[in-house]
């Protein structure tokens, strides 16, 4: 903005806020920020750190589906990675957890327009015999459609289940739109159907599906359940104006392989005051099996491990210890989180927050921090906002891994990044180092830095809070 | 702009184009439009014929790999629907011509860092073992590097040749780029390569390789060849960085399953005047196997054809036949356009064009066009002026299919699309409807509503051309 036109723009400003301002009490005024944590924030926009973390992950380990020898390989390399950075007390926690993995995976429109589709098993799908399975097509715009059909009115069937969704920054559309994923196969299998075929939830048209997990309640039986691509999905309903009957050859064939070895790989900035509590961040080390995994969520694990490294090499201990876990078989199920707080739970945390959505900016930064702690909740608004982070006001402590943790009434700050992206690539084959724009990168690694710098040193007490039950 | 900017950007542009101006004679006057021709052309951009004929040759009969049965669906698809349109002389003009044909595609890296690749078989690859071949990987960043290999040194191993490709307008850089493709597996075997990987002829980053033909000069062994995603290529130059030796495990079972038949669809617009001769245009009704064929070349078959029933709906026959061509084989290597020049070669055609360049907005037009035809070409730059298409001043007559019949000095008009775009989905899973731009299809149409208006009743003789070699 030139200097004219920004005097133009605050003369404009003046004019219009005028009635507004006249309606509300002036704000107060912004916490002081203090220089090391300023000077720690911005030094970070320079991180290098977190990307050589993404890079690394993806290209020597790649896919990394929990339970599975790539998961193995990337706890193993995640050990060694962290301890070449520095960290204390660094280890991996091995548990056990059941695992589901791909097989083949082919569909076909057999009639009335012959075509091949691309679409990918859903985690916990049921397969087809061997030599695929060929049935009539119900098509259902929308999920509510399929919750409408008559029980029994899918017996022998496969049903479709249409469902679009429109990227958001906060990712909210992604519950609603995520529905047909969620519980969709376990409904269409309730009502007779013999497989489900979605539209993949995702924002892109690109001609790869979004994997992820479906679950079938246990009783139910899991039947064939596959997403196929945005534009295969289009295909699918514009044949259905036809008004011809659809039909099918679907070919899935993935398995449950038992119960196999997964785990969470730990580092420690350690603190100077051992009874002030651990500062718990970090991400997930598994990814789905279609691609490298560079957004969702080497990501995660490389944002929360560069900054907690640049309070490491600050040259001073932080009060609290920083726990850095990168954690297992979160795609899959959590099973990484409930492993870490049945092992750590009765430790004292006083902060827990999790990356997991990607790695581009950081727009909006929530709390949930007692009474006792609301200043440090103002210094990081002060903090955040060169930044171009936002305060918001719900509750925080997102994040499928500090969930188990953040029930024990641990505060969560929530660092929120954009959305609208994350939804083209989540869980399919595109998820590969090429999305991830280090620009991006290095402003997470300076918000997480930042509220690292603040939250570790603070001298408020940040005891439990209690939290409004989630509806 | 408002009209205050506007009377600023004149002031600046009068000062300075001063003394550009002083060094240059006023341009002529530009050519009236015929008040028909501007009313066709106008009419033309509300049009629903090319779009309903791209959405139901993607819909209705899909992939249609040259020789196979989706190309043969797809002919009579055309010749009902081109009857349903209206035009005359509709007909299918079978030929016969050799046929490739993909089988299963499997890349993985085996060593220093295992991982999977997303790839696929060029056309006229040949095959590996059944169980695959596994060897070393000796990467070539350029098709430079790998011309400089000394003879002998790629013996028993795979090479990779990396190559990017920018996104031009003109779509200059596919020529510049694709040589690795082109001649690239030729030259790697001549070098004793057991196959060759290359990254893919595109200016995307996902996870979907480009299609496409190479040729393996007679005499000389079909290696396996195959086009890497842009992404998996990335990752390659990655662990290459590393300085450890890769090694690859290829399965490809591609084969020529012999002579079977193809063939082009062709319909009229009679002319009033037979001795006026032939206005030749089209696009070619096969595609490659991967998709759907929206852009490449559903749309240029649906554009021209489009154009020519307005022209045929106009109450007013034209003076010369447009002879509207569907052709066959184009991508395997342009069997249709030589059976078409074989059959029709000895008849009076005046001007060729060719739509096959996805649906993008045209914004440039090029001719060929002998001196007694000048005005032809001064009144198409005025009646294409407002839809924003520019003059060109190279030789026209592109277009694989209509190749042949240039040859024979037939005069040649380009209505050059943007190629911005076209470079991102070309040959890939992508090309399907979703691609398709209806406005930018409709900009399309009324071009070449307005070209076949001027050019097909054009009063002047459009005589044979001399044409220029092309280097």
């Amino acid at each position: 903005m030139t200097k004219r036109t920004l005097i133009a723009a605050l003369a404009v400003s003046a004019v219009l806020s005028i009635p507004a301002l006249a309606q509300r009490t002036a704000p107060p005024a912004p916490a002081p920020v203090d220089a090391k944590v300023a000077a720690l924030r911005d030094a970070a926009l320079k991180d290098d750190v977190a990307y050589d973390i993404v890079e690394g992950l993806t290209t020597e380990v790649g896919a990394r589906l929990a339970g599975t020898e790539g998961e193995a390989r990337a706890r193993v390399w995640a050990v060694a990675k962290l301890k070449a950075l520095g960290f204390k007390n660094v280890r991996a926690e091995p548990y056990r957890m059941p695992v589901w993995v791909r097989g083949e995976e082919r569909a076909e429109i057999v009639a009335p327009f012959p075509q091949k589709l691309a679409l990918t098993a859903l985690g916990n799908s049921g397969a087809t015999p061997a030599e695929g399975l060929t049935a009539e097509v119900v098509v259902f715009p929308t999920y509510g459609d399929l919750v409408a059909a008559p029980a029994g009115s899918l017996t022998g069937k496969i049903a479709y289940v249409g469902n679009t969704m429109a990227p958001t920054q906060d990712g909210s559309s992604y519950g609603a739109a995520g529905a047909a994923r969620f519980v969709g196969p376990a409904l269409a299998a309730s009502k007779g159907a013999a497989a489900i075929v979605i539209r993949s939830i995702g924002t892109d048209t690109n001609r790869l599906p979004h994997a992820g997990n479906t679950n079938f309640p246990a009783g139910t039986t899991a039947i064939p359940a596959a997403a196929l691509s945005a534009p295969d999905a289009t295909l699918i309903e514009a044949m259905a104006k036809r008004g011809k009957p659809i039909r099918m050859k679907l070919l899935l064939t993935p398995r449950h392989i038992g119960e196999q070895e997964s785990g969470n790989v730990i580092a420690e900035v350690p603190g100077s005051d051992p009874k002030a509590g651990i500062v718990l961040i970090g991400g997930h080390l598994d990814s789905w099996d279609l691609a490298t995994g560079a957004i969702d969520d080497a990501s995660g694990v490389a944002i929360t491990a560069a900054a907690a490294k640049r309070i490491l090499d600050s040259g001073k201990r932080p009060r609290r210890t920083i726990r850095v876990v990168w954690w297992g078989s979160e795609e899959v199920g959590g099973f990484g989180g409930r492993d870490y707080a049945a092992k750590h739970g009765s430790e004292r945390h006083v902060v827990a927050a999790e990356s997991d959505f990607g790695a581009d900016r950081v727009w909006r930064f929530e709390t949930t921090l007692p009474d006792s702690a609301k200043p440090v909740a103002d210094r990081l608004a002060s903090a955040l906002a060169p930044l171009g982070i936002v305060r918001g006001t719900a509750q925080a402590g997102d994040g499928a891994d500090i969930a188990p943790i953040v029930a024990l009434g641990v505060a969560g700050v929530d660092l929120n990044q954009s959305g609208l992206r994350y939804f083209d690539t989540h869980h399919t084959a595109d998820d590969t180092l090429d999305r991830v724009d280090p620009e991006q990168l290095r402003q997470n690694v300076a918000a997480w830095t930042a509220m690292l710098a603040i939250v570790a040193n603070a001298p408020e007490e940040i005891g439990p809070v209690q939290r409004a039950q989630k509806p």
